[in-house]
């Protein structure tokens, strides 16, 4: 199944059924997070809505956290010039940095300058997780769906501790919806890339991950315990803006799109201010 | 007036008011984000409990992020060896690792064997709060409570990303409860100490934090939108077990006791899994 957030009328946060390319909301006053909870033999109506009808929501919009992977694909270690860490490289976005399938990208030229785009496969969690093993591990998914973990360079490279260039306000496209884990046995075999108006810029296979998700899930649950929702970004292949020569910078006007196989396709738009 | 989080007999959160040393349980079904979007007319009874007969729950337990501060005291930047930072230094603090007054801080040998302590004073925002000014940022606060940033400092210095050291279960505790803002009007006027079984490790002033918290506040709401509840760490002043000589790290059985004056002391003991 996929499942997709959108904004009711009141601003909310609400879930609909994707099916034959139509989201049918569904008969129940919560948002991803409670159906995740509390499962989903939840009704719909008939009539569904076409995605330009609807206004996406993140996939997920309050997660109690948002865990990312740094270096994480070889040759993305490479071209940052960065060593394949010892153990994996955490980082954190914080949740406001969330934003919605055909959401604006939007920041300050005051704040920062360069702006990038990075191609994730995200993983949503299902279970509160602790200790698990790697055999344990994809059965505590509750899905997948596309990130794009967009940086502001200049703050991350200038502050060395990353999150804050990670988590301006909309720098965490997720959706455009979530794919649940049955439908996607091996979330290690499915092709990722990124495009920047039209032209691929990242093209390359979750397969190349140097951790693959099962692993990561249990090293994560060895140290933080993972709550219903919570989000994983899996890291980036390589072709990112910043180490392309000449460097390729976000602008003003730019359309963005995170495809993987399987799932879907991300866009958004961005807006300098 | 200071308001505690316990856990009800259900396992959830549940909001006191302290009053002459006692702790009233308020006639409201919420946890404190609750109390803090809702507002804190509510009624109590007439029955206190004393702080040992009631489980404490981290002053906040389900923000949507801690944001913490480094190298924010200038002594600690001296003895840390680092330079004061050109802006900011931003961390962050995963709100899996929140444990409240009296709680256990665990961990095991086998994921770290440097565990640290560091005072802080935690902010807790009440309103929703973008690009604010230092002089309207006091005035979006909730309350001050005290704060112990544990820090593994084997994973912090190991990853350089700090969040993973900083992240573990039960490395936030935050109490034992909130002081609000209008107590505290000068929030860069308090003494700050941190205890080792009664041996006294850090003292100092918030007074001499290098970015005082109304410019901490406008700095980070120039780059993330802040939420009802979001907790702050102001950084902590030199003292710190990494840097002293011998290295003083947390041991088995230790009691940690963050004391900050206006607010209270928050205790912790500790335990080697």
């Amino acid at each position: 199944m996929k499942f997709a957030q959108y904004y009711s009328n009141d601003g909310s946060a609400k879930v609909a059924l994707v099916k034959e390319g139509r989201l049918f909301p569904l008969f129940f006053e919560g948002d991803m997070i409670d159906l995740i909870r509390r499962g989903f033999g939840f009704e719909h109506g008939s009539q569904g809505f076409l995605p330009s009808e609807i206004p996406f929501a993140p996939a997920v919009s309050r997660p109690s956290k948002i865990i990312a992977l740094g270096l994480n694909y070889r040759d993305h270690a490479d071209e940052s010039k960065g060593d394949v860490p010892d153990s994996p490289l955490i980082f954190a976005k914080f949740p406001n940095s969330l934003l919605g399938h055909m959401g604006t990208i939007t920041w300050s030229p005051r704040i920062t300058k360069k702006v990038d785009y990075e191609a994730e496969l995200a993983v949503v969690m299902e279970n509160e997780t602790r200790n698990c093993s790697p055999m344990q591990a994809l059965g505590n998914v509750f899905g997948y769906t596309c990130a794009n973990d967009v940086s502001a360079r200049d703050l991350q490279f200038g502050d060395g501790q990353w999150v804050r260039g990670k988590s301006l306000d909309t720098f965490c496209p997720l959706g455009p919806w979530i794919v649940t884990a049955d439908e996607l046995p091996d979330p290690n075999n499915l092709k990722i890339a990124c495009r920047l108006n039209g032209n691929t810029m990242q093209e390359s296979n979750t397969s190349n991950m140097i951790l693959p998700v099962a692993e990561i899930i249990s090293f994560l649950s060895r140290h933080f315990t993972l709550y219903p929702g919570d989000v994983i970004l899996t890291g980036t292949p390589s072709g990112v803006g910043a180490f392309r020569d000449p460097s390729v910078y976000l602008k003003d006007g730019d359309e963005v799109s995170i495809e993987i196989e399987g799932i879907g396709i991300l866009t958004n738009n961005c807006n300098e201010i």
